[in-house]
């Protein structure tokens, strides 16, 4: 007995998706390339064989790809966590700086996105403005459900949480610059020994 | 009795000083509008009223004018020292913080060109790289002079340098996306109480 075949729009579904997904990782390398700015539709549909009408299908609008890049770049970190609902924990952050040791190429492209999103009416100033809202938020619920109102140095949760944000955009750019130069896992845990000195061995 | 007459060649050469300094800010403005390879000499000529020719006579390239900008802010962090031969103390730090909370357009500038920077075969690449390098090292030496080998929190000067680098760059992206959400300084002095929670107020 065979599998019924799949109605044609699922399969273009799929298709389509697996597309789709193709069509974000090319542009997410565009713009480690070149930056957003820099960036053409012309490329990103050069490195998956399209022409640029045919991924105009996909994504009608190069705000709409960066979109779609920025999101991908947030499920990879999040994992099952929503951002905004289910704050990670210390040891998850942790996780995120060890996995981004190992991923330049996504660390880049948001890195040059940053850089460029302080620019003037960037597309993505929006989403990097209520980003940072959100995760200082996060950061703040993670630090006050492991340590309580006052962490061991003294800081308040609030107090510490741009911090821990700051320390992970930062060491990327030194870590980018120079990978030899720089232990990003090991700084992340030097940092975390700060705020905790018995917490992190 | 009059002045003799200057030379021909002297009083251009103070007036072409002033003139290079405001192409030089002028192109600050440009980038932090539009980034570098977003900026183009003509939108830098325009401001000053410059022919694109004109502007040429200053500064021959495009990556001429980038090297002018990455100069000139360099000057004003560092006043009277010389980066990579007198590392500043941490009273210093702490100014360039404050200072840059009134200097939002440089801020933005030097954030645009940082994100930049890790884009393929940026101008600005090496710079940054050096940069970075010299300012981990001087920053090393900055604690050690104040702290010794053993920072209070129990970090090494070189375990921390990086940290201390990672939280100014890292504030200020945060900073530039809400300036009522994060109080630069506060947060420094904040991070500095983390490495001595007895030196600063």
């Amino acid at each position: 007995m065979t599998n019924p075949p799949r109605p044609n729009g699922v399969r273009h579904g799929a298709r389509g998706q697996a597309r789709r997904e193709e069509i974000v990782r090319a542009a997410m390398e565009v713009i480690a390339e070149r930056g957003y700015r820099g960036a053409s539709l012309a490329a990103v549909a050069e490195k998956v064989g399209l022409t640029q009408q045919g991924l105009l299908h996909y994504f009608p609008s190069k705000e709409d790809l960066l979109i779609a890049v920025l999101t991908m770049r947030d499920e990879w970190d999040s994992g099952e966590r929503v951002i905004g609902e289910e704050p990670m924990t210390i040891a998850q952050a942790v996780g995120v700086v060890e996995a981004n040791a190992h991923r330049s190429a996504i660390v880049r492209t948001f890195s040059a996105l940053l850089g460029e999103s302080v620019t003037e009416d960037h597309p993505a100033g929006p989403y990097f403005r209520d980003r940072y809202r959100l995760v200082r938020r996060d950061m703040a619920i993670t630090l006050r459900r492991r340590w309580g109102d006052r962490l061991p140095s003294g800081l308040t949760p609030e107090e510490a949480a741009p911090l821990l944000v700051a320390i992970m955009d930062g060491l990327q750019f030194q870590w980018l610059h120079e990978p030899e130069g720089v232990d990003m896992p090991a700084s992340f845990r030097a940092f975390l020994r700060l705020i905790d000195p018995e917490a992190i061995a």
